[in-house]
């Protein structure tokens, strides 16, 4: 049923990746036999999404010992391969001290990829018990983007298999469209009834009584509870609040930094203004027109129903629940 | 230094129109010389915007003068061409007493066009007076759109001409983008400091502090000063009434529904979902998968800091102050 973002030949070798770059309109799967074509692959966006980036970097130390690279050397490529991703930067200091025998490596990384399937099953089973009716969901959260079962978008299929959810709103996510590409592509395959709407449309839906609750997830968590998560989530964030409507965030603990108090350390990164005035190559904007792309924004605890991680929804206090379960107090 | 959407060639007997399907990328004009062809190419969108084709219709029965077309058939073509246009049919009404005479028609034609400009040029004084620093805008309510000076557009502009205006955030206003594609092309023209966003990104710039005033178009407004306008508006009023950011309205008086109490009767179109599913025939989203398309939403009037009129800008209670300038008490 889940459709993952890659699969390991062990027999061949090669590290399969699904291209989401194509995606929705072709199904390419790409192999992937060195530890340097993973990187290129991961530089070029074949595979996103943190923790898939996480357990592919983690394979691609795999495939440096069955194409015979040299580890120091393909460990240095997969870490410039996206230097602000945070999960590939564990997975490749967790795979270090296996470096000594393929076995061992290959053990860490399966043993990577089940942490990440284990915790995202259990999200997904404590985000199903918070969700009703019609949900609306922003960017893409789910198995593509993760390797596992997924975090806000797998606590609404989970919701859905268990008959409480009967219907998805998704957000197309501007200016990358990760909604109508991929969120919808992965609800389409699940067979779980949705509608695409445009971004601004969602405020006049939850006027109307068309949403029931947001579930969405995060990018990094501070220790209070406000988070980073794709542009976008804020105003999500306060519409849902100003209509009385539940709003979640779905994540990881390993998400949560324990080194920022609040959001107000969290830089916001600005890609290029080409993203928002081209779409495809295609410009949508005159010739030269400046735009502005922050790829995040932050969003402030207090807009917050509850936090969906593996150990349970958080309430608030959130700063609180966030220490406790991170064993911190 | 505006940019209209036409103009008269009375030598010729030939309107040329702007082609506005092919901004920004191209300044196309396309001469019409019937009012068979005018129909056609209101129907295509050749041109667009409601005081526009209000212009366009009234100029059409001026060509069925000049190129000697039956006026009852040129009347009846014209009428089909946009059957929810309101203007058009105020202006075909009032051309009609004046078939008799080419000289009674293109005059009345003119006073039309000359209404229109005196309408929107003291909606723009007005508007002015309450716009300061980074404006925030949506959707296309220029020149462009009326044939006029604009009407939200028109206000930004006048504040900017004064110093009053540094900055405008242009709203991409997806799925049709006139934001992109029609009001950054008219800020551009006029050398309007600007920069394009999607509309996820309102939210967060507001939070932010970096948008001191909204101000939007009306399509159709009750006498309670409820409003509907382009998708996307009704969320923009929630985040500037949440952020504390005034938020006004302009629009002709023409634009407000005396038979209209509240907004609740304003019907919602709902455009083809294709519009949402893919760009310029590019296909953005999974082949087949629903979307949901509505081209309007409904803005409550409690959410407006003023509403700026040709007579002036009035405030709450917007019933009272909308009664009066209608001369309706």
């Amino acid at each position: 049923m889940r459709l993952l973002p890659f699969r390991f030949d062990r027999e061949e070798g090669v590290f399969w990746l699904l291209d989401q770059r194509r995606l929705p309109q072709e199904e390419v799967w790409v192999p992937v036999r060195t530890a340097k074509g993973m990187a290129e692959a991961i530089r070029t966006m074949v595979v996103r999404g943190a923790p898939a980036i996480g357990v592919s970097a983690a394979f691609g130390m795999v495939l440096a010992h069955l194409s015979g690279e040299d580890p120091e050397e393909a460990d240095r490529l997969l870490r410039a391969s996206r230097p602000t991703a945070v999960n590939l930067f564990h997975a490749l200091d967790r795979l270090r001290p296996h470096w000594g025998s393929l076995e061992g490596t290959l053990e860490e990384a399966y043993a990577l990829w089940r942490e990440v399937e284990e915790t995202e099953a259990a999200i997904s089973r404590h985000g199903a018990e918070v969700l009703r009716g019609q949900v609306l969901t922003h960017c893409n959260t789910g198995p593509l983007a993760t390797g596992g079962y997924g975090t806000a978008l797998g606590a609404i299929l989970e919701a859905h298999r268990r008959g409480l959810v009967r219907h998805v709103w998704v957000d197309e996510t501007r200016p990358y469209l990760q909604g109508a590409r991929l969120t919808a592509f992965e609800l389409m395959k699940a067979g779980v009834p949705a509608t695409l709407i445009a971004d601004n449309m969602a405020g006049f839906l939850m006027a109307r009584g068309q949403v029931d609750a947001v579930i969405v997830g995060v990018d990094r968590m501070a220790l209070n509870g406000d988070f980073a998560n794709k542009i976008g989530t804020y105003a999500l964030a306060v519409l849902a609040h100003h209509h009385g409507i539940p709003f979640y965030a779905a994540l990881p603990l390993s998400s949560v930094d324990p080194k920022l108090e609040s959001g107000e350390g969290i830089p916001i990164e600005e890609r290029p203004p080409e993203e928002v005035t081209h779409l495809r190559g295609l410009p949508i904007a005159p010739e030269g027109f400046p735009a502005y792309h922050p790829a995040f924004d932050v969003t402030p605890h207090r807009y917050l129903t509850g936090i969906v991680t593996e150990k349970g929804v958080l309430y608030p206090p959130f700063g609180e629940a966030l220490r406790r379960a991170l064993g911190l107090s």
